[in-house]
């Protein structure tokens, strides 16, 4: 594979990345009200877990009882929460033209294990591309916080949100670097600028994608 | 990765591999206890399953009620097994200079999930080396059966095993082609000899292996 990307031609599918606290989840639900009160059939959906194979990853992996976890193992075991993702619900809902909005996908992989931890992100992408079948969002929409912002919004933190402050940054720039080197498939926004006004620039940008996407009658 | 493949220099990697009722776990058995009785130290052990991390792979792929799995799901769930396998028992008991006797391992991988399925062998074989840091036993015993005779012995079969006829046959093909790749390190037998007369012929095959290994005087 030489990392072209493969994009649909039927559905939307829009990814949100950042780091902890930076509020995905906030503006996933945000965008997707919007379009469902425009009509459009709408999937939100989020990595790792949204399949019964993934909910079962989610345990392994973030349960503080696993303890050290080899890299390797870590990242395999994403990649196969991803490739269930894509295939059983991602490819599906784009299939029949919806807005597919997912909190977290690849990028977050190459953030989280390659930026942070000991793997060759060479390879790393490989095992993530491969395992999407480099399927690509049409966009991806980083909300961009210091770390010491978003984990401070948590009292009990999970055993990704333990690790240091460093690993932390490494994870954020590696956002800005995946976003900077592929300008018309990112949206980069300072997640903390006004929740009405982040949601307002995420819908601008999405309008011109939405020709791909169904519309009914509201 | 070329596949030029890894050897440890201290310790012994004897892997055992061949269809199902073909004896492996016998043999492996057969095998620990002949080594033990000289005074080397054993460490006999499976795939996929014998980690933390591997119950739970092996649990969610086996399992009848998973249903029907992605194959590239399947395949990344058994390398992060093997990642887990690999650099939590295998090596660190190679390190020590023990025999380290396993029942599956890559080529498993390459058979079950290459020969049977729909996945591009060339990127299966990627990912299942980068899982294991391409590292290879110093010898694979082949325990070569037809299939109708190794599945005949189970009258209750799990899921990979409930597959056609002609997935099982297309899974020894794919064995006996690894074996004659690279005579070197494999061991073809028929799994349908006497059970004494296959273990004598590994013991045989083994002993020339033994200088790297640790023994106590017994």
């Amino acid at each position: 594979m030489g990392w072209l990307g493969r994009y649909t031609d039927t559905g939307v599918f829009v990814c949100f990345e950042g780091g902890e606290g930076s509020g995905k989840s906030t503006q996933s639900r945000l965008l997707g009200d919007a379009l469902r009160a425009e009509g459009y059939a709408v999937r939100l959906t989020f990595e790792p877990g949204d399949t019964v194979v993934g909910k079962e990853v989610r345990r392994i992996v973030l349960s503080p009882e696993t303890g050290d976890l080899d890299d390797r193992t870590e990242a395999l075991l994403y990649a196969a929460d991803k490739a269930e993702h894509v295939e059983t619900v991602v490819l599906p809902a784009l299939a029949r033209g919806e807005v597919v909005i997912t909190d977290r996908y690849v990028d977050s992989a190459l953030a989280y294990q390659g930026a942070g931890r000991s793997l060759d992100p060479a390879e790393l992408e490989h095992v993530a591309r491969w395992a999407t079948g480099d399927l690509r969002p049409h966009l991806t929409v980083v909300l961009d916080l210091e770390p010491e912002a978003g984990l401070g919004r948590f009292s009990e933190r999970d055993r990704i949100e333990g690790e240091s402050l460093a690993f932390h940054q490494r994870v954020r720039q590696a956002f800005l670097d995946l976003a900077a080197a592929d300008v018309d498939h990112y949206l980069v926004l300072d997640a903390r600028a006004d929740i009405d006004e982040i949601a307002a620039a995420i819908r601008e940008r999405v309008a011109p994608l939405l020709g791909q996407a169904k519309q009914e009658p509201v």
